[in-house]
C-alpha cells in the first residue's frame, strides 16, 4: 500500500541558456513526485510542465494535491491501469502532472519487484537507440563549438536547433566541427510551408538525417506539403501530443516524437507508440529540459522506438537526480545496478 | 538462464461436437511449450493452429524446434523483445506456434518475479469484460437448449454461431431461452453482403449486440457495404490477424476480434490493441477452441479489451491445464493464487 504521496519544486540550472526558435531559457523548473509504500519502497517521477502545452509549475502543483489523493484511495501500485484511469476521471488534461505520477507509479512497481523497469517489461537493453545531444540556438561559430565540444564527449548523434534567418550557416558551421556526426534538425515550428522546401534542400546538401516539426502544429496541411517535397524525413513533434493525433499524422509525416510529458504517462506513450507504429510511422522519443527523475522512465522505454532524444539532463547544469548512464550517447540500461527506473536523489 | 524448451501434442476431445459457417468438428489438437529455467521454475504456453490462418500440429511442431532453439539461445526469459525479435529473424509466420512460446516466456518472467502476469503489466483485474459463451450451430431446438443450459451455469453473454439458411430462426430459439442474455452473432464469413444487410435487420428485433464477420475476408469492401448498412456493429475477425490488418479496417467495421493465435503472441498483441483504440475500433479478444495453457494469457490482457471471448476450454470435455477461473463469465483475475498465466497441469 502506497503511504505517502508527496511532491516538491525542483529549480534547475541549465550549464549554458538554450535557445529554440520560440525563445531562450537559463532556468527550468520541474515538480518531483515520490511515493512511499509501507515497506518504506519509494518510486519517484518527475513533471517538466511546458507552456506550450499548457502546463506551468504552479499548475502542475495545483492538481498534484487531486492526483496523489486518487493515487492514495487505490493505495496499490500495481493497480496502474486502474490508477491511471481515476487520474483522468478526477482531472483531464494536465499531461506533465499525470506523467510524474506515472513515472512514479512505475518506478515503485518495479522497485518492490525487484527489477529494472525495462526487464519488467521484457524489453531489450541493446535495442535502445543512442541519444542524440541538441545544439541550442546561438551564432553559427557558436553552435560549431558547442558541436565540436559534444563530439569530444562521445556524441555522434548531434539534433541542431534552426529557424534563423541564416539556418544553412548555422548548420554548415555544426557539420564542419562534426565531420562524422548524424546531424538532425529541429525547426520548433519556425517556417512556412514555403520556407521549409527551400531550406531542407539546402540541409539535405549537409548531410541531415531529418528534420522535426518544419511548420507550424496549426497547419497540418502544411506539414503534409513539406512532407511531399522535401527529400527529407518529417518528424511531427508539436503536431503530435498523444495516441489521438497519430492518426491525423500517418500521410502527413515520415514519424512522430512522442513525450511522457505530453502522452501523460507511461502508458498513454506505449499506446502512442505502438499506434504510430501500426500507422507505418517511425518514432522518436523525445524530452524536455528535465531532470533524470523523469528522464529515466522514458530511457527504458527506448527499445520501442527508432530514435532516442533524451539528453534533457546533459544540458543542466547540476541535475540533482542520477539516472540511466549515458555513456557518449549510448543509454546504458545494460549497467543499471538498481531496480526500478534508475533515478535517485545524488547523495 | 531457460535450461530446457520442449513441448508436447495435446489431443482434446470437445464436450459435444462444434460447428460453424466452415464445418463442424469433434476433437482438436493443441502444442504444449514448456520452458524451465535453471531454478526449476516453468512457464508454459500452448499454440492451437488453424488451417484458416495456415497452420496445423504438424507444421506447429515442424517449426517450434527452430524457435525453442532461438530462445535456448538467447536464455534470457527477461529478453522477451529481443526473443521475438529472433523468433520473427528465425522463421516468419506460423503465428500461433510463436504464440506459445510467447506466451511461456511471459509466464515464466512472471512467475520468477512470483506475480500474476496481470499484475505484472499493471492492468486491474476489475476491468475484464465478461467471456461470452459460444453457441454452435445445431438445429434451432438444439441451439436453444444449448443456452438455457449456459445460462443455468450463470453465462450472461451469448455468442451465437449463425451463416445458414435459417438463422433467424436459431437467434430466435437461443433468445426465447435466454430472454435476459446478451446476445452476438458470429457468421465466420458466411454471408454476402447483401445476404448479410437483409438478415441483420431481423437478428437485430432479437435484441442483438453485435455481428461478427458477416462477410468474406477476402472481402473488405463488402464488410464495409454492410457496416454501413446494418443496424448492429459490426466486428472483424477472420479479415484481422494482426496490427498491420487494422488501419485498413478502421473506417469499414465497428471493432476487431483479436486472438493471439493470430497476432503471433503477447507483445503483437498488445500492440494490435493499441493499435485498433487509436484508429478508433472496439476490441475483443478472442481464442480458439484450446487449452487454458493459451487462454490463461489472454485473459491477463481482457482488462484492455471491451469484449472478451475466451471460452475456448469451456468447450471441452476434459481440459488437463487448469486456468484463470471463470465464474459464469466473469474471469476471476483477482482470485488468481499463483504467479505468471495461472495455467498449471491438473493432477
Amino acid at each position: 500500500m502506497i503511504v505517502r504521496a508527496e511532491f516538491e519544486r525542483l529549480e534547475l540550472t541549465l550549464s549554458e541558456p538554450f535557445a529554440i526558435a520560440r525563445g531562450s531559457r537559463e532556468t527550468t523548473t520541474n515538480v518531483v513526485v515520490r511515493l512511499t509504500d509501507a515497506d518504506g519502497a519509494t518510486g519517484v517521477g518527475a513533471a517538466a510542465p511546458s507552456t506550450r502545452y499548457g502546463e506551468t509549475p504552479a499548475t502542475v502543483e495545483a492538481v498534484l494535491p487531486r492526483f496523489l489523493d486518487a493515487v492514495e484511495s487505490v493505495g496499490n501500485p500495481d493497480a496502474r491501469q486502474r490508477l491511471e484511469r481515476r487520474l483522468g476521471e478526477t482531472v483531464r488534461g494536465n499531461p506533465a502532472a499525470r506523467a510524474a505520477v506515472s513515472i512514479a507509479l512505475c518506478d515503485l512497481a518495479a522497485t518492490r519487484l525487484g527489477v529494472p523497469l525495462y526487464r519488467l517489461w521484457g524489453l531489450d537493453p541493446d535495442a535502445a537507440p543512442p541519444t542524440s545531444y541538441t545544439i541550442g540556438l546561438a551564432a553559427p561559430e557558436r553552435m560549431g563549438e558547442k558541436a565540436a565540444a559534444a563530439v569530444d564527449a562521445g556524441h555522434d548523434v548531434l539534433k541542431v536547433k534552426v529557424g534563423t534567418d541564416d539556418d544553412e550557416a548555422r548548420v554548415a558551421a555544426v557539420r564542419a566541427a562534426a565531420p562524422d556526426a548524424q546531424l538532425r534538425v529541429d525547426a520548433n515550428e519556425a517556417w512556412t510551408p514555403k520556407e521549409a522546401v527551400a531550406r531542407c534542400g539546402a540541409l539535405a546538401d549537409h548531410g541531415v538525417e531529418f528534420v522535426e516539426q518544419p511548420v507550424s502544429a496549426d497547419d497540418p496541411d502544411g506539414l503534409r506539403y513539406v512532407t511531399e517535397r522535401v527529400p527529407l524525413p518529417v518528424i511531427a513533434d508539436e503536431s503530435c501530443r498523444d495516441a489521438g493525433d497519430v492518426a491525423d499524422l500517418a500521410g502527413r509525416v515520415d514519424g512522430v516524437n512522442l513525450k511522457l510529458t505530453k502522452c501523460g504517462g507511461i502508458r498513454e506513450t506505449r499506446r502512442a507508440i505502438h499506434a504510430a507504429r501500426a500507422a507505418g510511422l517511425e518514432v522518436m522519443l523525445g524530452c524536455m529540459v528535465e531532470t533524470n527523475a523523469a528522464i529515466a522512465a522514458a530511457c527504458h522505454l527506448a527499445p520501442l522506438v527508432d530514435y532516442a532524444d533524451l539528453d534533457g539532463s546533459l544540458l543542466l547544469a547540476d541535475d540533482p537526480y542520477e539516472g540511466v548512464g549515458v555513456d557518449g550517447g549510448d543509454l546504458r540500461l545494460d549497467a543499471l545496478d538498481r531496480p526500478g527506473t534508475g533515478a535517485r536523489r545524488r547523495e
